[in-house]
């Protein structure tokens, strides 16, 4: 029986314990993309400290701005509205007076930022060593 | 016998397992830490797509502007040049006529883009959740 050439083979199912989901991966690099967007969301300047921030716990406003070094008070609000919109992070309005706001991870949120930390402390603990590769590079 | 009080205790040690070891931490916070600028070439807009490219194996410069859909020639060279000095990424110029030029990860890289992809991948496994999110936040 002929088998119709129009008939696209289905895509092999991925082995439990691929590193790489070939499915998945040419979305964040295509350019309009939803998915890059978030990527940068996630990992854009402000947003991986606020993530990491937030990491160590629920937190006000003012003190995740003093948290993330150097962030003005305008990026951090356009930040922190970004994730929430992600789903990543909860504006947890208080009904007291005055109002306490408070900002916290989502259960996504927290597994986000838990790679994203975990990402963070590879890459302070390889300081020493992207020291030596700067100065060797400098030095050339 | 008199303990010297300008000996200072040694710092805790972490107990294994801990998420997050605080000896690391504040330096990716602080305003002008060189991690945070690394932190930054490693999750920028195109430090990220390059590396996630460079992890599927080494690549000559146009095939990675392929594959990193919208990044001009100017910001993947400024891009590959920051890795480079990082300490991420090897630029292998092979003597052969015309040159061949082969951008490929160092084994620091390696292992930093193995945690950046595992990030996107989980990242791109949640965006029906993501969306879900947006749709609510901008249906308020």
């Amino acid at each position: 029986m002929a088998r119709s050439v129009e008939t696209p083979a289905a895509p092999p199912a991925a082995a439990p314990g691929d590193e790489v989901d070939p499915t998945l991966e040419p979305d964040v690099f295509a350019r309009c993309c939803t998915s890059r967007h978030v990527l940068q969301d996630v990992t854009g300047r402000w947003g991986a400290l606020a993530l990491g921030a937030l990491h160590q716990g629920p937190a006000r406003f003012n003190a995740l701005r003093r948290r993330v070094d150097g962030v003005s008070e305008k990026m951090l609000a356009q930040t922190l509205q970004a994730l929430e919109r992600d789903g990543f992070v909860l504006r947890d309005v208080q009904a007291t007076i005055p109002p306490k706001v408070e900002y916290r991870l989502t259960p996504l949120g927290a597994t986000i930022a838990a790679h994203l930390v975990g990402l963070i402390e590879l890459l302070e603990g390889s300081m020493p060593e992207v020291a030596d590769a700067q100065r060797a590079y400098d030095e050339r």
